[in-house]
């Protein structure tokens, strides 16, 4: 029976939190493990912003701004905009409901708690009941070399994605902190009892790769969980959102399926592509891959359940 | 002319802050210094709060929400009501535009910049060009032993205050940290060139005791300005607002103008009390203070702004 399979997902961005909604809404609660995304996390404000963990916990909890495509539905700006005329260079969005979210992780980091268990608190204050962990309670911060306006720059990851909007050209991605940040014990112990992993279909440079820089980590994925499945972000040579093609293209890799199966090779067991890109299937074969063919564009809540079925039925 | 004179001001609460506008509204801003209780400071949702600071800047800048009596006109809700939805124990109000300051606060303690300049850049976002001074840098939390539901206990001064709303009975005043308190640089310096000191209208046991809490900065004030001027904050045995009269009640204090005289025996030179208490003027004098009567129920920003010019005036 496929919904006893312990399953750990590992995500970032707003691609990988709709397969976690999928995933989310298919299995046993229970059986459930979210491994998110840390390298977007930034300061703003005095505040601890993780927008990965956020768009997680708001998207399963139903509360996702659909409007905005980011962010907590019912929003509204007081608190911004009273910093702006305080002089503040406010250029970094955060919403009056949202900075509540902040608050509650301030107050418990303040407390002592680490990341780990103000995430718990925070999923379940949402009513959720899988397990949602950042990958590390270690900061890492993801950081771009970037051409802007003519000068190579490094960039913090939100100057990169919200205030100049993805336009630098990426040269490199770094993973600052990585080299010391540990595994929480809670992380440890989910990869040690996953029976299957799943890569949601997130950027694999900016959401995939910062949690592989952990030290450990991906070598403990490999060594704890034989089945190892890449839903790929790419489909038909463009990225559903968000800047991964065009990242593709400055770092001079090709844009395909076979790129972002090429990256994962050698980890991946198992790859799953949109029929698309059939055309790739030998070649992503060859490289030892298992390859499954499906509709990986999720417009709905049932496109989610979907590919999230497809993905479980793949693993099992 | 009276104008030139150097005039540091000891302030805290809302009564305080009339009288400090009254002054702000008077004098040139570059010889007045406002030095602020930071005992009410404390940490809310991960935030600073320092309600006597905030209180003077916002009314100073003529921002005060007069419809509550207390925070920032035009404010809204929504962060809290968030918060509430969250599981958070939200009985201390913090408004979406009263977040933005704590959150620029905030901001700048987490840079390294300490109270006194982050209260410093505040002041000057909000237009104000006299100094604005908190009493310390260092934590001083004001704490009450009262007896609340039978039980004596030691309540922070927001749940005094705001949470159980002065009903517990107070046995005793403590400043939590203020032996390990110093005096900045800034607060040494304003004492050290004032010609005149003006204690506000203030509660002399909840707001001004904390700011003489800081070691050395009563002895400095006495030491090097000559002129120390109180104004009663009781008027005809009742405070105006607070729990003044309450607390000199439950601490067996005889509730009239000649007891705050007592309190501040041996350090005023002058005191200023209301037509109504012109009973208590001769036994006040034979405490050895110069007493000015006037009217000192300030209900309009004129009145705040005669009671200013009275003290001046009374000290010139």
């Amino acid at each position: 029976m496929m919904n006893d399979l312990k399953v750990l997902a590992l995500t970032g961005g707003v691609g990988g939190a709709k397969l976690s909604l999928g995933l989310y809404q298919t299995l046993p609660p229970e059986v459930l493990t979210l491994l998110i995304n840390t390298g977007d996390d930034q300061q703003h404000y005095g505040l601890l912003v993780c927008p990965d963990i956020d768009t997680v916990i708001y998207t399963l909890s139903g509360k996702n701004n659909q409007q905005l495509g980011w962010g907590i539905e019912g929003e509204s700006w007081h608190c911004l905009n009273q910093l702006k005329t305080l002089g503040v260079d406010a250029w970094f969005q955060l919403g009056d409901k949202d900075i509540a979210t902040h608050l509650f992780r301030l107050d418990g980091l303040n407390k002592g708690l680490n990341l780990t268990a103000v995430t718990d608190r925070l999923a379940k204050a949402h009513n959720l009941d899988c397990k949602i962990l950042p990958m590390t309670d270690s900061p890492v911060r993801t950081q771009v070399d970037a051409l802007h306006e003519g000068h190579l720059q490094r960039l913090g990851f939100h100057e990169y994605f919200v205030k100049f909007q993805c336009e630098p050209e990426v040269k490199s991605i770094h993973f600052q902190g990585s080299e010391a940040a540990s595994l929480s014990d809670q992380a440890n112990q989910s990869i040690k009892e996953a029976d299957a992993l799943i890569v949601c279909p997130s950027n694999p440079y900016l959401s995939i790769d910062p949690i592989f820089s952990v030290p450990s980590l991906k070598a403990l994925l490999k060594e704890h969980i034989e089945k190892r499945l890449v839903v790929s972000p790419i489909i038909g040579g463009q990225a559903i959102k968000g800047p991964t093609a065009k990242i593709m293209q400055e770092l001079g890799i090709e844009r395909s399926v076979l790129s972002v199966a090429q990256h994962y090779q050698g980890f991946a067991t198992h790859f799953v592509i949109d029929y698309e890109d059939e055309a790739y299937k030998d070649e992503i074969e060859a490289l030892g891959l298992s390859v499954l063919l499906t509709q990986t564009l999720m417009k709905t809540d049932e496109d989610k359940r979907q590919l999230a079925r497809d993905c479980l039925g793949f693993l099992g």
